[in-house]
C-alpha cells in the first residue's frame, strides 16, 4: 500500500487545468461513491476561505472532494462564494450525486478571482473517468509551495480484518495550524460512520498537524478530510478494536504532519520539541509550540549552535504557564545542559554538535511539576524561507 | 538637550569592564541622589534574571543604576542572584546610598555566570567620580547587538515650568516586550511621586514599548526605569498639566520604542500598523501585533511586495477577536486596496510600489466595528536576521 487509491472504494486524480503558470498538476479529485462515513477539521482563521465554509457545512455527508491550487479562493467576497457553489454543482452532476456530497478545497494565492472557465473545462476533462487509481497524480496536483508529494499509508490488523488508513497532504508555508490543518485528505477502508471517524479525525489532528508549525502563520483554507470506504468492518464497541483505529488514524496524521515541516519553507532540519513534567497537557502544548516557534531558537537550530539560554526564555515568556524554573531541566538530543534551574558545567559540546548536525534534532523540557506531557514539531529558519517569501507573486 | 545628563540632578557615565571581548564599553551606571521619585516595568518572562527580582523589589526606592552588557545573569541560578547583591552592595558604598537604592541590570548572553572580578574592579573605575555628566557613554555601555545609541529627548511647558523627559534604550533582538519592555531608562527633572510616575509609566509603556515586536521573542532581562530628579514642579492636581506630561512621557517612549525597531536585527525598514474600528483595544491591539510578527507579512514588505492576502490571513488568525469579514477595509500607505470584504480592481501597483520602497511602511487597518484603536511597530525580516542569530556565541 502506497498511494490512497490502493484503498478498496477510493479513486482519484490529478491534472493541469490552466491555473499554474509552470504547468504543474492544479486540480484533482477524491471520490468515494460507497463512503459510509466522512469528516473534517478546518481552518479557525476568520478570514476563511468560502469552500471551507461550504466544505464544513456537509463534512458529515461527503462523498467526493474537487481541489485546486495555485488560488485559495479568500478574500474574493461574494464573487468567490458563487464560484465554490458553482464548482461544486459542475462536479455533482458530472458524478451523478447531490451537491451537498461534494467538498470544495482551494489553495494558493489569496485575494484573486478564481478563473472559473479553466476550472470548467479542467472538471471536465478530470472526471472523464470518474474511476481513476491515481493517487499520486491527485496528491501532485494539489501541492503549491511544496517541493515533495506526501503520501502515508498505515495497516494494522484488527480483530479479523486489516484495517488501512491512507492520506495526501499538501503544506510548506503559512503553517500553524490553529486546532485544524493545512489540507491533508485521509482515506481507510473501514466501516466507521460519520460521527465516529468526527471524533477520531479529532483526537489524531490534535496529537499531529496542531502540534506542527513552520512560521506562525494560519492559513484561511485548512482543512482535513477523511472518508471511510467501508470495505472492511472491526468491532467499535470493542474498546481495543477501536484504540487500535485510533492509533492507525494518529500515526498517519503524525507522519504526514512532519512531512509538511520537513518540506517547511527553506527548512533544512526538523525540530522536535518534547515537553515532559508539565501541570497541564494546555500548559504541554503550549511551551512546546513557543520553543518551535522561536525565531531566535530556530536560527540558533539553523547555525548548529547549542544556545539553550533561547530555550529558557522561550518557555519563560509563554503566556499564563505554571512554572518553577528551579525544577526545570532541559537536553538536547540525549544530553542533559541544564538541571533543576542550574546550568551545568561543560556539557560535553563535540557530542552536543554531533547531535545538532542531524537532520532532526530533539529538544527536551521537563518541567519537574507534574505528570502532563506534549511533542511538537517544527522547522529550523534559514535565509531560503526569506528568497521564498519576498516574492511569492 | 540631547542626553539624559543634560537634565540638572542626572549623572551618568559608561566604560569597558572587560565583558565583551571587542572591547567595547560595556558598565554604566545613572545616579539621580535627589531623586524625588523612581518607577519601573519589567519582563514578564517566568525565567527572569535575578537583577529584574532585585530591581522591582526596590523599584520605588531607587536613586540610581548599575547596568552590563554582553552577559545577562539569567538562567543562573543562586549563584546568578547572589552576585546581584554582591553588584548592589558595591555600588551602594561608593555612592553612600542603600542598597535598596541601587538598581542592576543585565544584558546579554543567557546562562553564563558574571565575572564578578570585572565587574567589581569596574565599578571602582566607573564610579571613581559619581557625578559625570556622559550621557552618551551610558548609552553606549548598555548596547549589545545595537548598531546605533539610542536617546530621545522631549521639552514642553507645564504650567509656568518646562519639563523635560529624555531616556536611552537598547535593543535589537529578542524583542517582543510582553506588558514591559527591554532596556530603557528614563529621567524628567519634573518634580514626581514615585506612585504617580509609576502609573504614567505604565500608560506610556502600553502605547510604545509594549507595541513593538522584532521577533515575537520576550527577552528575560527586560524593565524601564524611570527617575524623577524633582528640579522643576508642576500643577500635579491640574488634569490638563498632567495629562501634559503623560503626553511628554509617551512620546518619550515612543520615539525610543522606534529606534529600537529601526535597529531591528537585520531590519531594514519599520512596519507601523494602524488598526481602526476595532470593537475593543484589546482586539485592536492583539491584530496590530498579529500583523507586524506575521513572517510572510514580514518577508512580503522586505520583498516590497503588496501582497495584501497575507494581512488579511494575520487578521483572521488572531485568537479571541470581534470580527466582519465583510467589514474590513484594508490600505497600504494611502491607498485603498480592500473595501469591506472585496479585494478593489487594479488598486494603483506603481504608486504601491513607490510606498513600499520607502523606509517606513503604513499598512492601516479599519474593522469597521467600532471606535476602539491601536498602533503597532515591526520591522521587516531579512537575511541579515538569520546570519546574527546562527552564530551569536
Amino acid at each position: 500500500m502506497k498511494y490512497i487509491t490502493d484503498i478498496e472504494g477510493v479513486y482519484a486524480s490529478g491534472i493541469h487545468c490552466g491555473i499554474k503558470k509552470t504547468g504543474a498538476k492544479d486540480l484533482a479529485y477524491i471520490s468515494v461513491p460507497e463512503a459510509t462515513g466522512s469528516a473534517g477539521v478546518f481552518t479557525k482563521n476568520q478570514f476563511c476561505a468560502a469552500c471551507v465554509t461550504h466544505t464544513k457545512k456537509h463534512v458529515a455527508s461527503l462523498k467526493a472532494m474537487i481541489i485546486n491550487s495555485g488560488n485559495a479562493n479568500a478574500g474574493t467576497g461574494e464573487n468567490g462564494a458563487k464560484n465554490v457553489k458553482k464548482t461544486a454543482k459542475e462536479v455533482a452532476q458530472v458524478l451523478g450525486i447531490k451537491l451537498q456530497e461534494v467538498g470544495v478545497a482551494s489553495t494558493g494565492i489569496i485575494g484573486v478571482q478564481l478563473p472559473m472557465d479553466k476550472i470548467e473545462s479542467g472538471i471536465k476533462t478530470l472526471l472523464q473517468n470518474p474511476k481513476e487509481k491515481k493517487g499520486l497524480d491527485a496528491a501532485e496536483a494539489i501541492l503549491t509551495t511544496d517541493t515533495f508529494t506526501k503520501c502515508v499509508s498505515h495497516s494494522q490488523k484488527i480483530g479479523k480484518k486489516t484495517i488501512t488508513v491512507a492520506g495526501i497532504a499538501k503544506g510548506s508555508g503559512m503553517i500553524e495550524p490553529n486546532m485544524a490543518t493545512m489540507l491533508a485528505y485521509i482515506v481507510t477502508d473501514a466501516d466507521m460512520r460519520s460521527d465516529l471517524l468526527q471524533r477520531s479525525l479529532k483526537v489524531a489532528c490534535d496529537a499531529s498537524f496542531n502540534m506542527i508549525s513552520v512560521d506562525t502563520d494560519t492559513s484561511t483554507s485548512d482543512m482535513v478530510v477523511a472518508f471511510a470506504s467501508g470495505a472492511y468492518a472491526f468491532n467499535k464497541n470493542n474498546a481495543e478494536e477501536l484504540a487500535a483505529f485510533q492509533t492507525l488514524l494518529t500515526q498517519t496524521c503524525i507522519d504526514l504532519a512532519k512531512l509538511v515541516i520537513q518540506d517547511g519553507e527553506g527548512a533544512t532540519k526538523i525540530i522536535e520539541c518534547q515537553v515532559t513534567g508539565a501541570a497541564t497537557i494546555t500548559d504541554a502544548k503550549k511551551i512546546a509550540k513557543s520553543i518551535i516557534n522561536s525565531p531566535l531558537i530556530k536560527t540558533a537550530i539553523h547555525g548548529e549552535d547549542p544556545n539553550w539560554g533561547r530555550i529558557i526564555m522561550a518557555i519563560g515568556k509563554t503566556p499564563g504557564i505554571k512554572l518553577n524554573p528551579n525544577k526545570v531541566s532541559i537536553r538536547i538530543g540525549d544530553h542533559l545542559i541544564f538541571e533543576k534551574g542550574e546550568p551545568l558545567i561543560a556539557p560535553k559540546m563535540a557530542e552536543l554538535k554531533t547531535h545538532l548536525a542531524q537532520k532532526e534534532v530533539v529538544l527536551a523540557v521537563d518541567l519537574g511539576l507534574n505528570k502532563a506531557h506534549a511533542t511538537a514539531w517544527g522547522c529550523d529558519l534559514s535565509k531560503r524561507y526569506i528568497d521564498i517569501n519576498t516574492d511569492y507573486n
